[in-house]
């Protein structure tokens, strides 16, 4: 616990905490501790905590402020101390998007490669999907460790991927529930004191971002999403850890599948040599960071080499496999993908016109994917695992008309009629191509 | 009640509102009824509240969404509908200062020429003293009229001062308690709305505003003061009401006690043809700018001399000798003001060095009232009626070494102590007479 925890004798008033940030003066660390310490522990109300971060998004934080913020929410509950594993300790965040599944590929390539992944994940909202949904569509996949059983998984196999647990964070988690109804998401800083006071309590050594940008991303535009990175690399760097993040592009979906179990099945694909290009791509390139960051390998292309290696021989799959059972699941999906839950009924949707796909409309797609069940419009929704979206179309490919651009995999003819309409007005075909496209990985962050 | 009372099918998401103002962005009419229809029913939770008043804190408002927020703050209780009573309905308010008493002169004087006074006050808060304590100090003044009584008072004898009632604006009351504690006070527009909602509800015609600037007053400065007038006044013209703001003083004190007892016996002076020459200047401007506007006379100098003259044939001290008596006073402290309670010491503090006071901090003088039990620091905190300060010296005055700047009245000797340097530090003693001065009412404000 923090030594500012309120006493009987505040140290500081609230509401001059908050007047100060208003008028755009810069809070100490004791303020932002205090602050922090007496939210967590309910001293401070929620009504003070929402004007005070209103006021962070309008008259934004110095680097000194979010160092104290994220320090204050990372330690209002435990940090993992993992110094008695073997092997550096590393982990990849990213910042949400549509088919965006390289978790479940980055991470068992990782830990066959000899490092720990100690990987907490979160759920989809919205048009993002979540790792932990994808997951939970493997029958009998527990997300739900205590810190103590996801410490056994990530010593028996190097990697585990489970939730946030009461014990991590739980500024955070308080303050998460309370930006979401307060109109105070969309703050570069508090996005970065939320990721990183979760991701440094896993106890890592570093870390890679991918920071999404597009139409699909929460960062539409490429400015903010550097912006945002470089504030987590700066923030990590200053507590010690490597950390670099990647600029990747959300203008479309990644690979083709989105949905829970369909976004397993590619994910296998990639495990076993095959799949989409630019998901394998991007995974290849994560992982080669993280081997990289995680001082496995001396270069990027040594990491890319052992990458792709640890897929052909097969290393990877296996750890899969043995990450699926030691968290409960069931391992036979790894041989037989159809053991994953399926939709009862397909509908190939036709495209209206001939021409070339010129753009897609990334975050229609996934609210396509959400509205046939995929997703969670609210917190408390439930997600169906087998619905989703198999995109046979992306960004320049030829269409003739008639051809199917996307099959959509449903349980329920009501919510059809919505995606449909969604997926159709989310492509725009043209009849030239399209002219040169961002490059998946749009730039590199390494340093603030 | 408003017709957009949240139903089970809310018309807005609260979240979407707030992130509008965030965004700058302008709310309508029905957006601002909803919210506040549902703070004042308890289903918009006072998180989002507080991040709501931030956002406008740091965007402003439109004078159009001004003017829905005054409305549906007006429109969240009852208001009084006065059309059976005979004559004008005027009322007066001040934005607060040290010393400013004015209410206990202007509404006898007002209520002796034939209009209504329906007069809604509040508490001292902070430096600056409030009308309903001073009234309290006449012993068993009963402030705490229903709406029954105080329309009954006000039938009798013309005027009624009581507090806010919790039928009067109760989102106003609500709010205002939230904004004190989330470091959301200072807004002209929350201001501007939060006066105009109580004044509104009291069922005037027409409207007479004292705003205050300088070292005592909540706006020190005087552009600040003028665009808070600017926008009372175009908020009071739209919804139909005359309304016209002075500009006055607040650099030293008004008149010369400063206290609630003390300042209820500077009143009965001033009632009596006496009284410093600042007070009964403000006192006759304040009456003359209320028949005019409640169209009791036709010029202003008209009604400055028939305020005078109210003043001198004792029709004003009658008509303040019979509110006491209907709000259950002792009537008896009008002709003998030494029934008024009184501190049981009085110091004179000495003037450390000769010349002429240049300057006061008014505030700290405020402040040192406080101190000595005439005022609250916290809402619930008790005053007591007694004490209080007596100043011999202000701005221009002439000083020796040693004479007596102030007589400090006071019931315990730990508060003397830092009651007496509050005052010595706020009184600025300079060789030189002092340039010269603001006029006491700097500008007055007809429209916006």
């Amino acid at each position: 616990m923090s030594a500012t925890t309120p006493s009987l004798a505040p140290a500081y008033r609230v509401t001059d905490l908050i007047r100060k940030k208003r008028d755009g003066l810069e809070l100490t660390r004791e303020e932002i501790q205090f602050l922090i310490a007496g939210y967590t522990s309910g001293e401070v109300p929620e009504y003070q905590v929402s004007a005070w971060l209103m006021a962070v998004v309008l008259k934004g934080m110095s680097r000194d402020e979010l160092a104290a913020l994220t320090e204050s929410m990372l330690h209002s509950g435990q940090v993992l101390d993992l110094s008695d594993l073997p092997g550096c300790k590393v982990d990849k965040h990213s910042t949400g998007g549509v088919g965006d599944k390289t978790s479940m590929v980055v991470a068992p390539i990782v830990a066959a490669a000899g490092l720990k992944v100690p990987m907490i994940s979160g759920r989809g909202l919205g048009h993002t999907g979540g790792t932990l949904d994808k997951l939970e569509s493997i029958p009998h996949f527990n997300v739900n460790l205590s810190l103590a059983d996801f410490r056994r998984v990530l010593q028996a196999c190097g990697c585990a991927l489970a939730g946030q647990t009461a014990e991590i964070a739980p500024a955070d988690k308080k303050m998460y529930a309370l930006r979401d109804v307060t109109g105070t998401v969309e703050s570069p800083y508090l996005i970065c004191a939320s990721i990183m006071s979760k991701k440094l309590a896993e106890g890592i050594d570093a870390l890679v971002l991918d920071v999404k940008t597009g139409s699909g991303a929460f960062m539409k535009k490429e400015d903010d999403a550097i912006a945002l990175a470089q504030l987590m690399v700066e923030t990590g760097n200053r507590m010690g850890k490597r950390v670099v993040a990647l600029i990747t592009d959300m203008d479309q979906p990644l690979g083709r599948y989105v949905g829970n179990a369909l976004e397993v099945k590619e994910c296998l694909h990639v495990l076993y040599g095959r799949g989409p290009n630019d998901l394998r791509d991007l995974c290849l390139e994560l992982s080669a960071w993280m081997l990289f960051a995680g001082e496995r390998v001396a270069t990027l292309d040594a990491g890319r080499a052992l990458a792709a290696d640890l897929i052909r021989k097969t290393t990877a799959r296996e750890k899969f496999r043995h990450l699926i059972e030691l968290q409960g699941g069931d391992p036979s999906v790894v041989d037989d993908p159809t053991r994953l839950p399926h939709a009862r009924h397909t509908f190939d949707l036709p495209s209206h016109a001939s021409g070339y796909v010129s753009a897609m409309n990334c975050e229609l797609i996934g609210m396509a994917s959400m509205v046939l069940g995929g997703g969670r419009e609210k917190k408390d929704d439930t997600v169906d695992p087998a619905v989703g979206l198999v995109l046979h179309k992306k960004i320049g490919d030829h269409v003739v008309a008639g051809e199917p651009l996307c099959s959509l995999h449903y349980n329920s003819e009501l919510r059809l009629a919505d995606a449909k309409h969604m997926i159709a007005e989310s492509y725009i075909i043209e009849p030239a191509p399209p002219a040169a496209r961002h490059a998946l990985i749009r730039r590199v962050i390494s340093e603030a």
